[in-house]
């Protein structure tokens, strides 16, 4: 059962870790999103420069995923308790 | 009962992702719509811009989600442990 | 006991990715029609267009639901592992 | 043990689906009824058009836990594993 | 199982710590970027100052991160209990 144990560990893992990636991830997002379309609504000229803001900042964001993605890959293909 | 701990882990990370990263992404598609849907009572006028600009957020909040689908199939038909 | 191990994670599985995704649907469909119906009350006028981009909004939270549910039917009907 | 394991898990996951949903509804009603509230008090002669759209809103969420009920009888009576 | 059941947690941990700081980080940052681009909306010309002073806040949130990392690294390659 020993190496088993390790194995179910390492699958609820990477289901944990990326299911609170994704659960910041999508959260954060939608808190940029909401105040860029507000201020798209107040200003619709500013809207090119507002794009390419928010999308830098969307971009930061999916790299911060990379973190836990990394993790995933780890524990799934290159576990060094397995 | 090895194989079947692992598998069974697996199942319930395969929920675990899913249901978190949903939960993260209905709650972050709240947050932007109820900031455009009070850009547009104020301004009707902008609301082509204000509502292309949101469908982009909202985009890139669904384009999260397929990490953690991801994870999900890989766990569910490519686990590597089973 | 080793499948009824798969079969009980499974259960519990749909328990919780369809418990998440509501928790998370209904929080954030909470707070857009918050911000909708304080802008109806601000500018009555607009009421139209608010509340046919409120609604693209919500169905675009239902549509997430989508994905637990998948997760769910596939758990309960077409499981890999049972 | 076998049957009983299942069992058990269904029941778990009854309460816990049930208890997520209900959990996320009341938070998201309570949100928007705050709102609707507020805006009443700010201005009384746009009540009757903020009261339908908060009613509105309010069964677009209990329409969302008829997802989580709809699992819940399937876990009970339609439980395609026991 | 002794040292089976440590290692079984320490690959829980370091999902769970990889996990918790990017759903940390993830919000944090999506709120940093949320006001620079209203603040970008409001006043265009001061776009380069504002991305430069997010990008400085980000990158102290990314800073963060490798604490967490760091956790994940000990407990994987260097665990003093395995």
């Amino acid at each position: 059962m020993g190496v088993d144990l390790v194995v179910a560990a390492s699958v609820l893992g990477v289901a944990l870790v990326i299911g609170m990636a994704t659960l910041g991830a999508t959260i954060g997002q939608g808190i940029a999103v909401s105040r860029a379309t507000e201020v798209i609504g107040k200003n619709p000229n500013a809207k090119k420069e507002v794009m390419s803001g928010l999308f830098l900042g969307l971009l930061m964001i999916v790299a911060l995923m990379l973190f836990a993605l990394a993790i995933a890959v780890i524990l799934l293909w290159m576990n060094p308790f397995v």
